[in-house]
């Protein structure tokens, strides 16, 4: 890709932009008098808009012929070939209960292929990112690099997700198939699930019911490591909906032969 | 209660020797070689081990004649009156999972009664403590006071537990009567929901199959910031079993109500 070294400085900038924006929202102390605040005041909707016009005015600075979908505020058509995908948090009932499994995502996609991700929590100062020749975590004690756990089998694996109720109820039944199969399964990790499973620290991820700008960093940062990320298909999940990603190409087999069982 | 300020400094330099115990552990990097750990190496096992006897060496020292109940070297007695309650890692799988939501818990109680409690997470650096005149979190970027949420209906709670499955088929009955009329049910949090609870962020923990060091550290922090910590029939939570901790006696009672119901 032309311009990498610009395009991972630009994704740091809007990440760095965004967690400015973010962290006086969340688990707002109070500081500011709650009477004077509408009653409909919604922190999560406050620092999504937010989070999303700070990483827009970086790439109105740097990088203004590149296209932009955001899921605040929809799709902005670029003329560069180059589209930038967001979600400024991930995880918004995570971040109404003060947990810290929400997260920044972006994605750079460069004719219809994704280049680049990362995934960015703030409240931790950690960020995943991967492509473009990269494949590490930056965080406060130093950087690390990125490698999907490999060896493990579906007996041995740890499963994540972040409802019980996955989606549908078939979409539940398949989820479960493989559930009852691995050793561990455990909820509620948002976007961070996908970092852990960068990190080597668990085996798969499977959701359903996502939107592209959901998956669109996971999906960068997770392939770089080493790990495989599709559809419950097998085909791409660049489009979101139902996403596994596995850390190995053994257990992302066995996952989806039972999603599909 | 005697020597409060020695209780609360002896609480802390046990606390700061359980991190030092076992942040080599979270997330091991593999910066020791695999081939030379034995085949059946278990990092939590060995974290929480090494950290207990951190803490236990620190009363040693500090205060050798109170009694001490953890989880991984049983029961000392002592003479004082005083017993330490002690979980080393509250939360084995989020650890295994490289998640951040187990946490180091210790209680003081004296004649039987709890006075004192922290939850501590070492990764985040957040300390969250209550008891002997004390309600607060201390983190990284500063103190703040504890507080539970006031004035929330259950229809508006936000409701955590850490397995979907709560423990037997009864006890997950009544956990699903209570979070069917609460606004958003959040799963596997471990220690940490007891710690949102206090820091005010979310409204109901409810938790079945908890041993008394389960509990302890976060009942007199959920206590001390206005919260209440029963078992579900109303009485003493301290022996651990089925929990609930709300963050006001109506949301205590409209739970209570639902779990019995």
């Amino acid at each position: 890709m032309r311009d990498a070294q610009q395009i991972i400085d630009t994704a740091h900038a809007m990440a760095d932009a965004a967690r400015l924006a973010i962290l006086p929202y969340f688990r707002d102390s109070g500081l500011v008098a709650d009477n004077k605040r509408p009653a409909d005041f919604d922190p999560v909707t406050e620092a999504d808009r937010a989070a999303e016009i700070a990483m827009r005015a970086v790439l109105a600075q740097r990088r203004p012929q590149d296209g932009i979908l955001g899921e605040e505020f929809g799709r902005s058509d670029g003329s560069s070939g180059v589209t930038w995908i967001l979600d400024p948090i991930d995880g918004t009932r995570a971040f109404l209960c003060g947990a810290t499994s929400w997260g920044v995502l972006i994605g750079v996609s460069e004719g219809g292929a994704l280049r680049y991700g990362l995934i960015d929590q703030p409240y931790l100062a950690e960020r995943f990112e991967g492509g473009l020749g990269l494949a590490r975590l930056g965080a406060p004690a130093g950087t690390r690099p990125l490698s999907t756990r490999q060896g493990v089998a579906l007996d041995r694996a740890t499963l994540m997700t972040t409802y019980p109720e996955i989606g549908t109820v078939e979409e539940a039944r398949a989820f479960r198939r493989v559930a009852d199969r691995a050793r561990l399964t455990r909820y509620g990790l948002d976007c961070y699930a996908y970092a852990l499973l960068a990190l080597g620290q668990v085996d798969l991820v499977i959701e359903a019911g996502l939107q592209a700008y959901d998956i669109a960093g996971p999906l960068a940062v997770v392939e770089a490591a080493g790990g495989i990320v599709t559809d419950w298909q097998g085909g791409s999940a660049a489009d979101g909906g139902q996403v596994i990603a596995a850390a190995s190409p053994e257990l992302h087999r066995a996952a989806l032969a039972l999603l599909n069982g």
